[in-house]
């Protein structure tokens, strides 16, 4: 089955575009085959679609329980309590919730870490996104934890293979809360699995304090002592790095992926995009998630992003659009082993068709410019993932009933 | 005539409110007029709309034409120049454009200041927004410049009023770039006329490093030495403040009008929230211009303004909702003498209703937390101003043509 993108406008000409099994597969061709399905563009830009690197989209249940608050007293008063009330079907509506808003800001893939991971795996592939569903491994220094743990990641990997859309990985929670004997556990299995593995680090000055003190090195430097860093592991955060840090991620080729509202939020500390870049480091984008930031868009990641990374420097030339616009798709794509983050024959079918006629994209002299500083979700008219549409008009199949389902579960949070 | 807004949800009860001459008459009414006309806000809620302290709405056909540049080269190689071509019609569809995306935002009021402000009011009155229209004052020194300045302020003082939601007022453009001749000038006209006055003040630190070599003060000991402050000076920025600036801000009652994306966008530096709320400072917000932000979404500046103070501060109790919203609402109205700004019996009906069912206002714990920190512009279904529809189901009257026709506009300042 193709689809034509018919009078699209990319990158500022109007053409036609044909997906076929899932990819790309010719700009303006000359014909057009006849079973394909026509999609109407006037008027409509295409764009890569994002690729969020950082959520835990079972959250979406917690947006707005507690803001404003400590990190600390945050997590301990308001949102461990309430998770250990979660049961697997929760989870499993939470994450369709969160995959509804990534389809509705044009997100179509995240890479996730939370617990139930199997109902993660089925509400991405139900939603039609892509996803790594990561198994976060944490064991707070407790050797029956650590052994409990071990079964549990064992457990998951043993699990059947979903879709190629949905692949299975692990997560080292931190340095802070996961054992070292946990933390080789975790690399040693995602390395014999072909995992991608993903870890917060580097998030607050006191983790660093404290690592140093307990480790006699930076957690960038502890987590490379135990093997891992790599072309494979993405490091969530990353807030507060050394020199040291920098040279060594920029060396092992590690992602990085950085959460610009939710360092915010929590006041963790600024990113130094400018300064990472000039290191070679590879930079990607992700939204944590909805109970520190609030929502799951990449449009005001992007921008706060762009905006950090001025102040940061002090450099109004700091964080271009573009520089910007690339970390939210190309970059987080690839990242992830992801053959799409850009419009070209052959790449996975991944785009959004944004409204031309919508008022923050006018005047459209630089329509990155626009996607990075003006544009909202009322811009982003439809989502296609893997060649299948999944928003179109900005109406998502079903979208409905979760809406009706998430605010009944919410009624059961409350208090 | 009346308006009847039923089952609207108002501090999460389901109420009626009616609005007769402009003005919220009553909460819960026992009987509903005859002639009111109904609005159905079921799943809707009731919240006050926005007031912008500081726009330059006429800039809109400039957005997204020069970005991520330093302050001084994006004014003298791409702004100027292209204000020189500026004609009053050009100006005025341009700021009907800007109150457009303000309406799509939930905004009701702006205080601007560019050129023409005849055509700025123009906008307003056709749009149906409010809007202070403030002269801008800006002589670089050049005394025969002075003369043709305070010609222009007598010339649009003895204008013509325009209808009770737009007025006239008054604008110094900076201390570095506005003799004290025509400063005092301004100051004194303002007075005697009993106009609002604002101004761009200590929006960067070389301005307030060369202020204090020039006249061996800051910027607001100098704008006070002047007389230029009291309650009816708005001072836009107000980033760079000394300790003493503060606490006579604070003591004469200044309000002050935050643009954080614009002062993160040129990285001018970072508002004190914090201590400018324990200092008694009255704070209110704003979104500058299209050219430098790039939108002019309340939402999207509340945001920041919440994330900028917890960042600044290092304290993520810091910019709660309830204060932020505030400042976009209630205090911002306060400061320009609006008796708006809140839903209650007797106050101006200005407001706003929101999506309960849509996805970024969902779970609905805390409608102000979900506002500042997850909302976008399709949160907002409707806008009312004085009594009067503005936006209705996303829709406001006229903008398909006030859109072919700027995109026209914008052609001719392509390059």
């Amino acid at each position: 089955m193709s689809l034509l993108l018919k009078n699209v406008s990319h990158q500022n000409k109007i053409t036609d575009i044909l997906i076929d099994n899932g990819r790309f597969s010719k700009i303006s061709p000359q014909q057009q085959p006849l079973d394909a399905e026509i999609i109407d563009c006037r008027n409509k830009a295409i764009l890569p679609a994002f690729y969020n690197l950082h959520s835990h989209a079972g959250m979406s249940i917690f947006r707005g329980l507690s803001d404003d608050k400590e990190l600390f007293s945050w997590l301990n008063q308001d949102i461990w309590p309430r998770e250990a009330k979660l049961t697997p079907d929760m989870i499993h509506l939470a994450t369709k919730f969160s995959i509804l808003e990534m389809i509705k800001t044009g997100t179509v893939f995240f890479l996730d870490m939370y617990f139930e991971q199997q109902e993660i795996l089925k509400a991405a592939q139900e939603m039609g996104v892509r996803t790594i569903s990561a198994l976060t491994g944490l064991d707070l220094f407790d050797p029956n934890k650590t052994k409990t743990e071990i079964e549990k990641i064992e457990k998951y990997i043993s699990c059947p293979d979903h879709d190629e859309r949905c692949a299975k990985g692990l997560m080292i929670h931190a340095v802070y809360s996961v054992s070292e004997e946990l933390i080789r556990y975790i690399v040693k299995r995602s390395q014999e699995e072909g995992y991608y593995l993903t870890l917060h680090a580097s998030e607050t000055a006191k983790e660093v304090e404290d690592c140093l003190k307990t480790h006699g090195c930076t957690p960038i430097e502890y987590l490379d002592q135990l093997g891992a860093l790599g072309p494979k592991t993405i490091v969530a955060h990353a807030v507060h790095l050394s020199d040291e840090d920098i040279a060594l991620l920029a060396r092992k080729k590690v992602p990085l992926c950085t959460n610009p509202v939710s360092n915010y939020k929590l006041a963790s500390g600024l990113f130094m995009l400018q300064k990472l870049q000039k290191s070679g480091c590879i930079l990607t984008l992700g939204t944590d998630s909805m109970a520190s930031n609030n929502n799951l868009s990449m449009l005001e990641e992007m921008k706060l992003c762009a905006l950090s990374a001025k102040i940061q420097s002090g450099d109004a030339t700091a964080g271009n659009a573009e520089d910007i616009f690339n970390m939210a798709t190309i970059n987080g794509a690839q990242a992830v082993g992801l053959d799409a983050g850009i419009i070209a024959e052959g790449k996975l079918a991944d785009c959004i068709l944004v409204d031309l006629n919508n008022h923050f994209l006018i005047p459209n002299y630089n329509l990155i410019s626009n996607m990075v500083y003006s544009a909202d979700s009322s811009c982003i008219d439809t989502v296609i993932c893997n060649g299948r549409i999944l928003m179109q008009s900005h109406h998502v199949n079903g979208e409905e009933e979760i809406i009706s389902e998430i605010k009944k579960l919410s009624d059961y949070f409350r208090n």
